[in-house]
């Protein structure tokens, strides 16, 4: 068989790629059938006046392709292959836009957003340049399976120092955010068809890692001070997921005797709690309140940590501190994972942490969330009076409203119309509840204190006019 | 009631935290019964001779626990709490050492590192910084759900240009790596309780993911050209798991041939197939083999890439190629869940990428590995010849060696004697199989030319005598 491709030694394509791509189109179009036997690379070199290696290159990468066949003594043969199926489909529509287009929001109160104007970019650059020019070759690893051992073991410190938690470095989970903390919480202890418990309303993020992972999620009513035990008692619940430190999204800490209570029920039941200390660091009011770990003397209180709120959310990175026993499980459970969080980012935030940056980020963002949460406070006071009540105010980087004469829904329309973007806390009930329908949540933590003022006063104008400003007991 | 705490204004503790020490001892001491009245903020002030300040802040911090309680118009209480359960437990021991002693170990063939010599450290740094200098408030949100575009739109250029993957950043998930990507196809396309097929011997580390998320495991057996698609088509799987393009750990490159009636399978059968071209790029004979899924027009193809082998472990960086449909459900289905990779290592990447760094790096580390591979066959072939045969010598990080007259484990153990760490490759394999006796596995990707030719030679050392040097054919 002699084939007579056209190469063109001025085209940009090698002779042998163009050599390779003008048999592998032969062979697809049907015009080279299988079982035909090919030239061999000698007399192809010589009808092509080209060199041997170009033949020779083309017809290997063909046959690592499968499209021909070299059979010793025998020659090259063009291979079996059934009827092609290839040609690329057309270019297919991306299925979403990536930016939707909405009307123009001035202010918008999301939540979970941080503020940027004091953040030390300087430091954290420099944290990060370092970290890659640290010795040894770990750049180029895997890097510990529950997380770089220095980060681990600044974690362990700071948490002794601010959150009261002992816990040695051996005893934390370094995990890609509470999510997957969660994930791996509920496999570690195989919750999969059992009852979990979560205080109603609660984290929703949480709540979809629970369901996702085959757990029967059951609601625990909230009281004036938190979580009612008396509902967890009967909840028959293998694990809890509490916010005590600031009850999310309602805001209210949990106070000691309850702990006690929660504490007991865990031992009692062989129950485990999941404390998720969210923002503990943000307390306006006194001191941070020390965590419900601190007070755990059996090993129930799995304590789940995050740098998203009081450092950074694009660090993504969060870990959780477990009981000896735990860990010895995880890492028999878990030997086949890897760790998921860049050991680049861990070592950074190690460096961060070590060099005092971190402790100090953290009183310098614990006063300006202060003052920010201070001129949200006071322009609510001013410029919405009673027609609002303000619902978990000690701390934190969110607030609720319950609003007084007009639905939530209603709001949320008439902000957005005016360039403000609020919120519904709906989405954090599991059961539905007449509550919901007159509360919306304000987060601030990304929010200057101009716009934290033009926000609250451009709201404030889409209420209902104030009938009861002249008198009238306060809501609260 | 009266008491008498002892304030020492020469302590670097503040005043009110001594004070707030010390009433919380003496209620978690029982000194201080519930249902206590304490004196009230004016009478503490005036017979500590301390500023209104401290108290009151004392007395809120000691309420906001749950300590003590006020009721208005009627003064503050010691709160009702059971029997207090706090007081640190003992410093728990380590359950794990950080490092285990082991043998001295000169050269190791460990799988998985990659060469750090040609890594350009210091554009990737730039990079890096120059990420976190990127205007807006990126920095301090939580980044897009399925990954940042800046890095999809580069990852669909690059695997365009070098993969023949046709898509669109819109159907690009970023993931914190393959096992993350198997996870989440899991939950997906529902395969709990299903059928799920893998090459035998397969990727241990995605054979977890699939076991743990409740798939039934089926080897499917390779043949000399990788995949019997015959055991297939009788497995009634409905996904297949396979590294087409350099089978893991075999070598075998999967024939176009085979390809078709692979993908006819999955068009039959709406069968789904993970391609995982997880080392794609380091071929040393010829192009890189295009993928599997540069064929396939139904959809029915998941391509699976990482960014693991050709760039950084470190960077714990992976990402997936979805058909629009089952993106639009990913998009449902995970609404609630974040994006788990650091955006601040996505957006560096795709500024590595972007410019033109990351096709230097894979050029020049093809032609460094195909050294480093060249001096491997080299050693072997001079130091072993017919001792041992070479299975999967064309392209990627590591090859398999078939031992004559010497089990797996004796030259294992031998080799770490001498200094010398290799591997079994035996946990590829689902079921027990003679073969995997006499296999052992080298990785090379991150030891040096010197490094590669010690090691070899060491290992022959450990080898029993050449009885066959002086005749008897080649094993293969």
């Amino acid at each position: 068989m002699e084939i007579s491709p056209f190469l063109n030694k001025e085209l940009p394509e090698s002779l042998y790629m163009q050599l390779y791509h003008w048999i592998r189109k032969e062979i697809e179009d049907g015009r080279l059938m299988p079982g035909t036997k090919m030239p061999s690379i000698r007399e192809l070199t010589a009808n092509l006046n080209v060199s041997r290696n170009t033949v020779e290159t083309a017809y290997q990468q063909l046959q690592a392709e499968g499209y021909l066949e070299s059979i010793p003594k025998s020659g090259v043969w063009v291979a079996e292959i059934e009827k092609p199926v290839w040609h690329l489909p057309p270019t297919e529509h991306p299925i979403i836009p990536e930016k939707q287009a909405s009307p123009k929001v001035a202010v918008d109160f999301e939540y979970g957003n941080v503020d940027l104007d004091k953040f030390p970019i300087k430091q954290w650059k420099k944290c990060l340049t370092d970290a890659i020019d640290q010795q040894n070759n770990w750049l180029f690893q895997y890097g510990n399976k529950i997380g770089e051992f220095s980060l681990r073991k600044e974690i362990a410190h700071y948490l002794q120092q601010s959150r009261g938690v002992r816990a040695t470095p051996e005893q934390i989970l370094i995990t890609a955010g509470t999510q997957t903390s969660i994930s791996v919480l509920c496999r570690l202890l195989s919750l999969n068809g059992e009852t979990v418990a979560m205080e109603e309303p609660g984290y929703l993020g949480v709540r979809t890692v629970f369901k996702d992972e085959g757990c029967h999620l059951k609601p625990i009513p909230l009281e004036h001070d938190g979580l009612s035990v008396k509902h967890l008692q009967t909840s028959m619940a293998k694990a809890i997921y509490v916010t005590p430190s600031h009850q999310f999204p309602y805001g209210m800490v949990l106070p000691v005797a309850k702990r006690i209570q929660l504490l007991k029920w865990a031992y009692q039941t062989n129950g485990y709690i999941f404390e998720d200390d969210y923002d503990g660091e943000f307390r306006y009011r006194g001191q941070p309140i020390p965590s419900l770990k601190s007070l755990d003397e059996e090993g129930r209180v799995i304590y789940l940590g995050t740098l998203s709120k009081c450092f950074l959310p694009t660090a993504r990175l969060s870990y959780m501190v477990l009981p000896p026993s735990l860990m010895e499980l995880l890492l028999q459970k878990f030997a086949e994972y890897n760790q998921s969080v860049s050991p680049i980012i861990q070592r950074a935030v190690a460096q961060f942490m070590k060099s005092g940056e971190f402790e100090k980020h953290i009183r310098r963002m614990r006063k300006w969330y202060q003052r920010k949460h201070q001129v949200l406070l006071t322009s609510i006071q001013q410029y919405m009076d009673t027609r609002v009540s303000i619902i978990g105010e000690k701390s934190g980087l969110h607030i609720l409203l319950k609003l007084n004469g007009m639905t939530a829904s209603k709001l949320i329309e008439r902000g957005l119309s005016h360039g403000v973007k609020v919120y519904s806390p709906a989405r954090f009930w599991l059961l539905p509840n007449d509550e919901i329908e007159s509360i919306i949540m304000l987060g601030f933590g990304g929010l200057s204190l101009e716009e934290i003022e033009q926000g609250i006063r451009i709201l404030a104008s889409c209420l209902p006019k104030d009938l009861e400003k002249k008198g009238g007991p306060p809501l609260r």
